[in-house]
């Protein structure tokens, strides 16, 4: 039996003073099953994708949704992790359950609370993804800038091309409500260093970088022999999970080779190219990010996304929009939510609900969520199969 | 298509210094992949069981196993986190992939580095497998004495068994080389505090407590359509998995509920009973939780495992040995590798592979892999399929 979405939730992403990680979780799982219009006692199992890696004390989060409701005690609840694909790696796990016959509707929550510790604190938890034995002390915009360096030497200056993926998630955010940020940039405050842009690791700037965020995401999945007792249901046409190595000395750092191969094998699988699909979602941490992937899915050449991008090939109104939640620039990054989020938002688009986000005829949606320095990465082809 | 066992891996347990999470894990899996005789080219994906929680600075471990062959690159990798039940929270996110045809040869690792860090951190870092807001600043021998101190208020003092369960698993480890203590421990020493046994937490003394360790294990599972390339299987005939809530405070201590259910769980799956079964290994993180364990197998009713215990019944010459490895107690417990390693001890009692531990004519084993108080806990009863 094949996985389908049939319901979600979502939160705020920005920073909630008030929530902690266990609120944040039971937040978007109670949305997600009132969603799905299902009783919590028809859950067979539940997966959190969470990265912590010292951002909350909690080490042991897997059975906080099972607090949400009576009904869910006593039944299995499991923890996934790879770094800030982890919201992927606990829904392409659910799937595995559903697809194996273990269970029928699952619930998946991604979640991450990063506003209790301050910047310093922040940095150094997210430094923990990268490979300690080389790499320890180096922050994840130090570990970015060095792709973006790598690009420049290879194909030329990257910066205008960056500057244009910070404009374009900003001003997508404006008409996402759940986004943390609803401001737009303009492209000269975002090409020029200043005291209100800051380089933070040359050459990325401050505007060039993904926030720090709490928020939460939820996805009730069922098998699709349940398909009946729902209204609306997103399939997947294709998924695939590619991990490389962890050092970035062993890659390729002009490309995303990892996240490149990813989507071959899920466009093979879906017998599809990237002029087929209506809209991605993609996982702009560092602008430079979302440009090397433009390049990994095909939008461009090597080399010649920057092109692409400056011309608006990848804007709400070009040839494929990406990131028209706002991305994890704009939306947010919540890490371990991230993954489900764009899986969120883009099952809304295809049933019609994305609100003013609402892309007309979208039919056909990417998601590419990635941990590390392109170290895992997951990648998924959507489409309504009941709207 | 059913998952089944054919091949593992295990480190010594103890203390490594020389090896760091990276080294434990890639020796663990290349012992299993040199075990089942395969290339790793055959391997479709990896699992990593991994607790961490600040045991070590590696926040994202998942790609540590990707770098041990070149042929592992770009095949998908993940963590999966239960506790001190990651092990077989990876190994069971393994088998529902194979079971729903995504994969066909897995490769699963547990693994804990421990050591790096004092007790006080080791302490804080297993802390951390707590409810932080009730439970904050409460070590898990803090933990497991309010266990027993409700068994003790309900049953009367379980002081006695709890000695027996240390002393049994001492003599236990004897036998199992890979274990981290070989010291048998007399019934006096273990029930009388003394310099060298102090109190940790009131009933709890040094000698009811597990290890803290380095180390790894590892297991290949294939597709049961593969069997016919391998010599020797252990297959699953029955599995459970089930999570409690996390507070301690909503739970009823003098028993192991979750344990309890998912036990019955898997035997009514297998349609077996206790006295069905040949051996088993059980978390006894504190020999208070194996006492419990004992009870919620059906050995003994609640309240009566002591007397079960005190007899002999559980020994190796009992009616059902508990813990021939030596268990958490004596051969060690790195808490990430704790579920595979009980899988791969029972296999390999299954097909008289276990050296001298080898009990004669075992045919159906148990594990019982449990992740904080009484929060997770997966039960596999294995068996025999190739021998």
């Amino acid at each position: 039996m094949e996985p389908v979405i049939v319901g979600w939730g979502h939160t705020k992403f920005g920073r909630h003073d008030a929530l902690d990680l266990e609120d944040l979780i039971q937040s978007a799982a109670g949305e997600a099953i009132a969603s799905a219009d299902i009783d919590p006692a028809a859950i067979d199992a539940m997966w959190l994708g969470h990265f912590n890696s010292g951002l909350v004390p909690d080490g042991f989060c897997s059975s906080m949704v099972v607090g949400l409701d009576p009904a869910l005690r006593f039944k299995p609840a499991v923890r996934c992790e790879n770094a800030c694909a982890s919201g992927s790696a606990a829904l392409y796990a659910a799937m595995d359950a559903i697809r194996g016959g273990r269970v029928r509707v699952a619930l998946v929550v991604g979640a991450e609370k990063m506003s209790g510790l301050g910047t310093a604190g922040v940095t150094a938890a997210l430094g923990g993804a990268s490979y300690q034995k080389e790499e320890r002390g180096q922050s994840f915009p130090d570990i970015f800038a060095k792709f973006a360096q790598a690009y420049a030497r290879r194909y030329g200056d990257p910066a205008e091309a960056m500057a244009h993926i910070a404009v374009k998630n900003h001003e997508n955010a404006l008409r996402n409500p759940l986004a943390q940020m609803h401001r737009a940039l303009d492209l000269d405050f975002c090409l020029q260093v200043s005291e209100r842009n800051p380089m933070i690791s040359d050459p990325l700037k401050l505007s060039d970088c993904s926030l720090v965020s709490d928020g939460a995401a939820a996805l009730i999945l069922v098998s699709s022999d349940l398909l009946g007792e729902f209204t609306r249901a997103v399939g997947f046409r294709a998924t695939a999970q590619v991990n490389d190595v962890l050092p970035l000395s062993a890659k390729d750092l002009a490309a995303f080779e990892g996240p490149a191969r990813a989507i071959r094998a899920a466009y093979a699988a879906a017998g599809i190219g990237a002029r087929d699909l209506s809209l991605a979602e993609v996982h702009d941490c560092f602008t430079i990010a979302e440009l090397l992937t433009v390049e990994a899915m095909g939008i461009a050449a090597p080399g010649q996304g920057r092109e692409a991008v400056i011309e608006g090939a990848t804007r709400r109104d070009g040839a494929l929009p990406v990131n028209l939640s706002g991305g994890l620039k704009a939306k947010g990054h919540p890490v371990g939510a991230t993954g489900v989020s764009m899986h969120v938002l883009a099952a809304r688009q295809l049933l019609g609900d994305a609100g003013e986000m609402q892309l007309p005829d979208a039919s056909l949606a990417l998601c590419v969520n990635m941990g590390g320095g392109a170290v895992a990465t997951y990648v998924s082809v959507l489409e309504a199969v009941k709207a």
